[in-house]
């Protein structure tokens, strides 16, 4: 095994370095939303960098976004999959940023660029760990980078991807993409699992075209029917009321209740509430991070119908539409609860509402116990002190495959990701030294996982 | 009184003209949403036009776009109001236009600009009768021109004007713009009211910005919030809930009945319903006239928030607003609706429903026996044969302070009005030849009341 020390000193003394390359790697503007054309030179260059380290790189293309694939064979028995992806946000608004999203800037010791931390900064992390190993050493164990090219826009074609090469994918462990890696407070945060998601638009149609309103006398309105169809989703109580909606959501056992009991409540007072001093159910409950994680949800997430300008026009819309998202938990199923979604609807009397699925994804839950879960435990303690832990975080990402189907345990480590980070949005930036650290991080946890 | 011979003559000799003259008046682009600079020239063309009649010309200016007044002395008794307006609609989406809006085009025997039918051709049909019984002999009643400037934004300053210069628009009859005055099968129409109309924008703010859509576990949604609040608006049987809104519903007459039995009951049926193959209560009924004029409505006429592009975006959002208007029947009224309206959201849980009040017109009804009202149907059956009669139209117009306020018999007359005429919308249009049977209905209008 290297010693901490000699990692930390290659790491600082090539720190410069690293973050160039980093900068780098942010001036592609990967968008995948932009299409094919968009994202090959960043991947391109990512297979180029871990082409130093292996011959065996290859792309995985199942029709959308190619995934990279990677292995570098280590010292131990050990074998650790690596989940990145290289694709990033569209920019706009484009105003709002300070400066150019694909010309990184430094200042106050940040790094400022579109995808730095979502998720450049894990890719490049990840990559000068494994340098430094090699560097000093032997690398402990076995590494398979998957660098994904279609995260932002659903990973529609991860799950063929995961099932068609499970053998090059099957590993001891997973280190999951970084997610929010320190709470508020500073303290560092690991996750094990995510939630699922069901996204769906709802669309009511009426008339061929939009119509004076005075003939709201005689003719259909899409809008009311539509606001009635929404409306019948959800009780006094505040509980969706699709039939069995809840039939399959897990309780918390005792293990998710000590980690939750460990979590800021605080989380839920962050954001200032307008009009209301409270959360829905319980005022600012103890149970809150429970509610948080385990209550499934029937979101709005947006509604279209009519004129919506300036002033009043009288108008009686032909089609009104909506988009919903469920935020699904374990052992809920997207394509379950889109069966029972429709099905409420025509026993209500909302047959006309017709349902396009957009995006569906399984929740998945890792163990903590794990011996991935204990080597990056115990490498965040040693480098960051005692972590919060998270039996899986509120929102969803395409880990169900390869939690699930694979059956790799996984967790989400420590990054880069702070509270202040501005992902998805105009001057998204990281602190330097969070990823200099992040490079430390894995160092540690590849050393600890080999030894396991 | 002038023969209908000499009158005809002296407006076929003339056609070609006053063809021009209305395209010259069309050339103003006098949208009112644009300001007052934008109405100003086509209010001068006016003023300028009906000064070679009278010395009596005068604009009335109550801080809105100032109304056009003049008053033509004439040989009889009889005093007659003449509503008409200069402003027009604005020319969105300028892309669906053949052809400029404000340089007029004669193609297949009509004119098409924007304001041509709506309503530049009862300006200057009004203007060009009175030329042409000036120009036989004399005018055979008093005539005070009524030209607003802001029909098309509301009306605001109207009823001030209306109050304020009582003096000079009380009259012994008034005609007011013409409105729909061919149905589809080419049957004169005249009508003698309006419904009101309430129109409000109800706005729902729970959160300071929108969030990542997982926190929907715990904050409150306020689309949702605006869904049930909208929702609990109306009944299975689609009957409004607000208690006490239909207390001041007049019940069609005997003469009503006698007049709506005479309409067409196909005007229900002309518009395809798409997904409904069946009007709202009734199918098709033999009372859908009855159902569309005595039917006060509560449309949802728009509905804005959160996400409404293409694709995906999961996000709970901070605000939802919508607007809704109120097709009002005599004797309702904008204010006690509007009153009615906030005690129903707060008696049911609401409260946090904030309603901004856009624009408000009382329901207007007039007698259908009035001596003017005679005049125009006796030359109507002269011109044109039979008119089909309704108590009232179903849309809405500042009618109310002339009506009930000022007392004076009005009538919505025949015009130029057709199914095809697209007002409001690109290639607003009419048949030149209905523009010259106005001008010839009006001075038989005129005379006819005159002898009285």
């Amino acid at each position: 095994m290297i010693s901490t020390s000699a990692v930390d000193a290659y790491i600082e003394k090539n720190s410069r370095r690293f973050i160039e390359e980093l900068e780098e790697l942010c001036a592609f503007p990967s968008i995948s939303n932009h299409g094919l054309d968009a994202v090959g030179p960043a991947r391109d260059w990512i297979a180029g960098r871990l082409g130093r380290f292996t011959d065996r790189v290859e792309t995985f293309d199942e029709g959308g976004m190619p995934a990279l694939y990677a292995e570098v064979p280590g010292a131990g028995r050990r074998t650790l999959l690596l989940y990145q992806h290289y694709d990033v946000q569209p920019v706009d608004p484009i105003d709002l940023w300070d400066s150019d999203p694909f010309k990184p800037v430094e200042k106050d010791g940040r790094i400022i660029a579109r995808g730095v931390a979502d998720d450049k900064a894990d890719v490049m992390a990840r990559i000068n760990a494994l340098e430094t190993l090699k560097g000093l050493g032997e690398i402990p164990v076995t590494l398979r980078f998957l660098v994904e090219g279609e995260e932002e826009i659903g990973s529609k074609t991860f799950e063929t991807i995961a099932h068609k090469h499970a053998d090059k994918l099957r590993a001891d462990g997973c280190l999951w993409e970084s997610g929010a890696s320190f709470d508020d407070k500073g303290r560092p945060t690991l996750q094990f699992g995510c939630r699922g998601l069901l996204y769906v638009q709802l669309r009511v149609t009426m008339l061929d075209f939009d119509q004076h309103s005075g003939f709201a006398s005689i003719y259909p309105s899409a809008s009311m029917y539509l606001v009635e169809a929404l409306s019948s989703l959800r009780d006094q109580d505040m509980n969706i009321r699709i039939d069995g909606f809840y039939e399959r959501v897990v309780e918390p056992n005792d293990a998710d209740r000590a980690m939750m009991a460990k979590i800021d409540p605080e989380i839920g007072q962050r954001r200032k509430l307008v009009g209301f001093d409270r959360l829905i159910r319980d005022p600012m409950a103890e149970h809150v991070i429970e509610q948080l994680l385990f209550t499934p949800t029937c979101n709005i997430a947006g509604i279209t119908t009519g004129y919506q300008g300036k002033g009043s026009k009288t108008v009686l819309p032909a089609e009104a539409t909506a988009k919903l998202d469920f935020r699904l938990i374990p052992d809920q199923d997207p394509d379950d609860i889109l069966a029972r979604l429709r099905t409420h609807f025509d026993s209500h009397g909302f047959e006309k509402v017709e349902i396009v699925w957009h995006d569906g994804e399984k929740p998945a839950r890792s163990d903590p116990r794990s011996e991935i879960a204990k080597s990056v435990i115990g490498s965040v303690q040693e480098l960051h002190g005692e972590p919060i832990l998270w039996p899986f975080m509120p929102a969803t990402g395409p880990m169900h495959p390869v939690v699930s189907d694979l059956g790799v345990p996984t967790v989400l480590p420590v990054g880069v990701g702070r509270p202040d980070n501005r992902i998805h949005a105009p001057n998204e930036n990281i602190h330097a030294a969070d990823y200099i650290n992040t490079i430390r991080l894995m160092c540690r946890v590849w050393e600890r996982f080999g030894a396991t």
